[in-house]
């Protein structure tokens, strides 16, 4: 196996979809009902249902039922299997007859839910993210809330409305207090975008039984990029003391495509070193390098308006899982627990309006000259990132797009 | 169709589980490992996906797949048909020999999760608990949030750790911070029990399309019994600002008999006079009666310490549908959505040992002699309740139970 696709698939060496990446989806081909999961290399996509029924029967199993769902069910030793004999298949010029009819172009294919999520949980990992929310909404106070820095807190959030990239995002209505004391019902006024990272978990954990933050990559098939949407006013009306709920329901979208942790071992990095030490079962420091040099890039409207850095997140996934399992809660295939919004220290490097206009005052300019503090209907967020990849590669994480739609009238 | 089974079943008129009743679950005998769909009759279960594939193979596929999730997608139509049938056939003398063979003694079968759970929603419904816990753990403060008597609030729970009666539950670990300021980890020292009314989803709705309080019984099949275990001090760390997450994630159980709302007519009452007029959305005045007259026992070690009274929740399961769906968040079949605990205004009407102790200061005097603060290890707890039904009987709701086993060792 070479690192390098077939020639006839002309895919570089040094594409961020090359042989290095092969991250996953459920895809549709045009006149067809029926999804399958297919492996993205280059700009193209491969049936890989297809390819293993005719090249490697034993692994059919784990790729059928058009989602990731049975990959993902499959554990560390069907995710390695399936990755190896991909990286085969794709770097084999004499499989050319075989493979060329079973892959598509990217742009002729639907790209779909690439898995059924179970439970999502949503944390708030980023110390520059949860310290600028604070200073934001409860100036005065102590931006952290006291428990930030014991344990990467974090709540459930609706898995029913995990929707795929591309999916348009209607405006939600709900209701809010005005600055008089009035509290009314509309549509937010306060629609915001959250870049973050998610991870998809595949082994499911016995019930009663935490999961140390060892034990990760026994768990945790890979990522995928999240915009968890967020009506700022219906969220502040709301959240005490039962935390977020409408303010977040109403859609939260994810890339389609699932990058392997495989993919991704030569962007891990260490966390930055932790203010208060952790208890045991979050005490990384003798562990593996718990964070990930991801690199994210948030565009409103085609502008970039932020790239936030993921390295710097305080707490890690591993440290995530450990303490969402603590209490003995048990895991399932398709369990998927994103990072919270990432944001770095700099100006720039801020993944929420909230942050980057200061909840509205400062406005940002978009390169077709209007400005946005919130986000207006038809306004088009991409959440797009990349990671080191080995030999200097580039590892690509795709992006995570959505449209605003109108509110619908009630009725 | 009378309202009396047949003389071969041997179940009077008024049984808390005759005609009038008819709950769902999901069963299994011994020595078989496929659960099958079964209704309840006084003390026995029909195994009612037998009986339709023998007298109505139209209605099997709505009981088949051995649990209720074909039934409860199938809507108000299929719901009708299956009960009207299922009356029917109970009542027919002429059909003993067809059905006594599909039909077990209770002691005789295992009960398992009626559903595939969606997503788990909990609510905070009733006033009398939410200021009790306002003035427990906020004394000085207002008892109720602002937003308490403007809508209904709610959080989403793990869905993953739903169980059905009589799973034990283990004892969680947690972090909690002591009285002197220090964050230690261990299993939970306060360890509680919270008794709601759950409302069960049949009919999916459409993403981005709130479901007025009017469509209810469109989408919402029928109620379960939940215990919505807490670990208070754990919750108490954790939860500002995102609300309850690893004090509650642990587990949540469930009774395994869904009573169809259909056999609530008779416990229809209207809900208590509003303090605030709520918004349109959550407007209920000329809406029919929203509330039921569901009467909780909570038992301890076979000690009744509390009867809790739902009829004087705040909030209608109507109006949290609507609530939850304001924004454009979809329902799909199998969600739950549970009251939160149910509290009434006497001292013995608290649904929850934070409340009955007075969290933890004043203990509960038990019939062996014992007292609790809250719960040991052992402790089995278990929540009954019934409802008013039709000319005069009761609708059986039967119970949710639960022992607590010690915490797991770490390792």
């Amino acid at each position: 196996v070479t690192d390098a696709a077939a020639a006839w698939l002309g895919v570089p060496r040094e594409h961020p979809f090359g042989l290095h990446n092969l991250p996953y989806a459920s895809f549709t081909v045009p006149g067809e009902e029926a999804s399958r999961v297919g492996v993205r290399v280059g700009d193209a996509v491969l049936d890989v249902a297809a390819a293993a029924g005719s090249l490697a029967p034993g692994l059919a199993p784990v790729v059928a039922g058009g989602t990731l769902d049975r990959l993902l069910a499959s554990g560390p030793a069907g995710w390695q299997q399936l990755r190896s004999a991909v990286a085969g298949w794709l770097s084999d010029p004499a499989l050319q007859p075989v493979l060329e009819p079973l892959v598509h172009r990217l742009d002729d294919v639907r790209l779909g839910l690439p898995f059924t999520v179970a439970d999502y949980v949503d944390f708030y990992a980023s110390k520059h993210h949860a310290s600028n929310v604070g200073r934001i909404l409860r100036p005065g106070q102590e931006p952290l809330p006291p428990n930030w820095k014991h344990m990467p807190i974090g709540y459930h959030g609706r898995a029913g409305t995990v929707v795929v990239s591309g999916t348009p995002v209607v405006r939600p209505t709900g209701q809010r207090r005005e600055p008089d004391g009035r509290v009314v019902v509309g549509p937010t006024a306060r629609l915001d975008l959250e870049a973050e990272l998610g991870f998809v978990v595949g082994v499911p954990s016995v019930h009663g039984h935490p999961v140390p933050l060892r034990h990760m990559e026994q768990h945790v098939f890979g990522v995928c990029l999240v915009n968890d949407w967020s009506a700022r006013d219906v969220q502040a009306w709301e959240y005490v003391p039962l935390g977020p709920f409408l303010g977040k329901s109403f859609a939260t979208s994810v890339s389609p495509w699932v990058v392997p942790l495989a993919a991704l071992d030569a962007a891990r990095v260490r966390p930055p070193a932790r203010d208060v030490p952790p208890p045991g079962y979050l005490d990384d420091a003798d562990a593996p390098p718990g964070g990930f040099d991801v690199r994210f890039e948030v565009r409103l409207n085609g502008t970039v308006v932020s790239r936030p850095p993921f390295a710097g997140m305080y707490w890690t996934a591993a440290q995530q899982l450990a303490h969402l399992t603590v209490n003995g809660a048990s895991l399932r295939t398709g369990d998927l627990f994103a990072s919270g919004t990432v944001s770095g220290a700099g100006p720039d490097e801020l993944g929420s309006l909230l942050e980057l206009t200061t909840n509205g005052r400062e406005p940002l300019a978009l390169d077709d000259g209007t400005s946005r503090s919130f986000l207006e209907d038809g306004d088009e967020v991409v959440v797009a990132a990349t990671a080191p990849g080995p030999g200097g590669r580039v590892v690509g994480l795709g992006e995570v797009s959505g449209r605003v739609q109108p509110a619908v009238r009630p009725g």
